[in-house]
């Protein structure tokens, strides 16, 4: 007899996230079966249980009483979370959209909230689609898991419920929970990931208007910061777009950084001394942060992310997810 | 019997970049001694014939007939040249510093144009020091090799057989010897390498100022953008100060770009159509030069670089490199 950690998981959308999360699941023998509206027939040749009839899938959902992941981008959310509303009515849903904001909006515009609890995977690759997806992607990966109905003290143990299977739902596939608000999610994603896609494109463009010389001499630093230019535009303007209120501020804070070295460049003698320093220091302490969890000598793989362990639904347990919060910390739950 | 394929070499400096040299020269059965201010015990420790006497080097480089090779910071080079004009006064030299203009502007004036070949391997890490270096760092890396001197028709035939050594010493290590004028050395290097030092040093900041929980979910991307930010602050410095003329338009270029995607995000509704769109094809137009050489089926690493036989010193070899330049080609010496 087979045991499950997990209820049967509907995934909408198998592009890189959702069919790497199939995958996972997968491997891991828990029941899983999905919609996609691109590349169907590749994941049924590859043995997994796909349809292309949205309304099919979420009907079935509904009879098993699944856990729906929606994995489309955040332009087809709303008609998604729609048709959610009419084919599987009493669902639990959870997400893995890169903003966290938007797409609660339109789940409390349905009034969804508590059968919600947000997610996002922070992983991912340059390739997008169905035949990029792959196992391991999300192995010690954060996983953002939203929490902000509870902080409003409107959790019932169902709700509670829910939090505690979306965080095992990233347990399964290696990836680690990590409690946050959608507002903080959606400033911390626009610093260290909505930023870095724009810095891409733009490098990619500058580096390319010094033709095949500049190509040629080009060199690790210029690859590392330039590698997810080659994601799809679509997906690009997906991210920013939709987190441009937490993404504008961002951007203003990093051009006014690059002002001021470009100022001090142009001074003579020319000076890069402040934003070097600064900057090196800011790695620093990352990397301290970082490294100061690592000094075990255990051949284990141990993760940098403070731990804490918490029974969603116990008392004080929002209390804990904030301590967590605000170290970037993990929710191990039982 | 040995047979050399170079010339006894003397290293001044052996940080990252020389020290890496050595052991790569040493590996490969040539003639190898240096000198650093820094580190010389460790060096002799490893087994290297190394000091750190200045002068003493010098003149055991004049009586070998040794080529030196400049591998000390922006700063010192001033003064190391000086003290090559008074112990070494006939041998021919090249350096690895990685700007090319002002290395030009000393070499000139102190009239050692007739036996200088400038050189810059984009080849390095995030750390520095002899500890630091290490083998193989050059592999497939392509080595800049300046020829202002014989594009001015300057060149004789000893500057040709310095050349021709040149390019042999960076073959040796396994990189690529690429020609290429100083000033556009310079431009090339502002964007490929110097802009993504600066972005590195900006981004970190921008990320560690959203604390903990953004270390935490920061990925892929983020890494990949800031990673060169853990060099020495001193290093960036030297880099990005002495190549502030051609890395301030390249930064503006760059600030120009970030400025027009604040604008079109921060409108009603936010857009990064163009950014998204401009810089994913400039990236996929790079990515084409690239794969384009690398449909052979062979299992022998092929470089993408187009590779262009030159005899220096025979007519027409000059407008030779002037064709490799432009397609940011690679030199076979003959």
């Amino acid at each position: 007899m087979t045991t499950y950690q997990l209820p049967p998981i509907c995934i909408l959308g198998l592009g890189l996230i959702g069919g790497s999360l199939m995958r996972d699941l997968t491997i891991s023998n828990e029941r899983v079966f999905g919609y996609t509206m691109h590349g169907a027939r590749a994941a049924q040749r590859d043995g997994f249980d796909v349809s292309d009839n949205m309304e099919e899938v979420l009907r079935r959902a509904e009879a098993d009483n699944a856990l729906i992941v929606v994995a489309v981008p955040m332009a087809a959310v709303a008609s998604v979370l729609d048709q959610v509303a009419s084919f599987a009515p009493t669902c639990d849903i959870t997400d893995v959209v890169s903003v966290k904001e938007r797409v609660y909006d339109l789940i409390v515009e349905r009034d969804m909230q508590g059968r919600y609890v947000g997610g996002h995977p922070m992983a991912g690759t340059e390739f997008s689609g169905w035949s990029a997806s792959h196992e391991g992607l999300f192995e010690g990966a954060a996983w953002a898991v939203t929490y902000d109905y509870a902080r409003e003290g409107l959790a019932d143990d169902h709700w509670a419920a829910l939090f505690t299977t979306v965080c095992r739902l990233a347990s399964v596939v290696g990836a680690e929970a990590v409690p946050v608000r959608v507002s903080l999610h959606d400033e911390s994603v626009a610093r260290v990931s909505h930023l870095p896609h724009v810095i891409a494109e733009a490098l990619s463009l500058v580096g390319d208007r010094g033709g095949t010389l500049a190509q040629s001499l080009s060199a690790g630093s210029f690859r590392g910061a330039t590698r997810v230019a080659s994601t799809e535009p679509e997906l690009v303007r997906n991210m920013c777009e939709t987190n441009a209120d937490s993404l504008v501020p961002v951007l203003d804070e990093f051009i006014e950084l690059l002002q001021a070295a470009r100022t001090s460049l142009a001074d003579d003698p020319a000076s890069m001394k402040q934003l070097a320093e600064s900057g090196n220091r800011a790695y620093l302490r990352m990397a301290a942060r970082k490294g100061a969890r690592r000094e075990s000598v255990s051949p284990v793989k141990i993760s940098s992310r403070p731990v804490m362990r918490v029974h969603p639904g116990a008392p004080g347990w929002v209390r804990q997810l904030e301590q967590v919060e605000s170290l970037g910390g993990r929710v191990e739950v039982f």
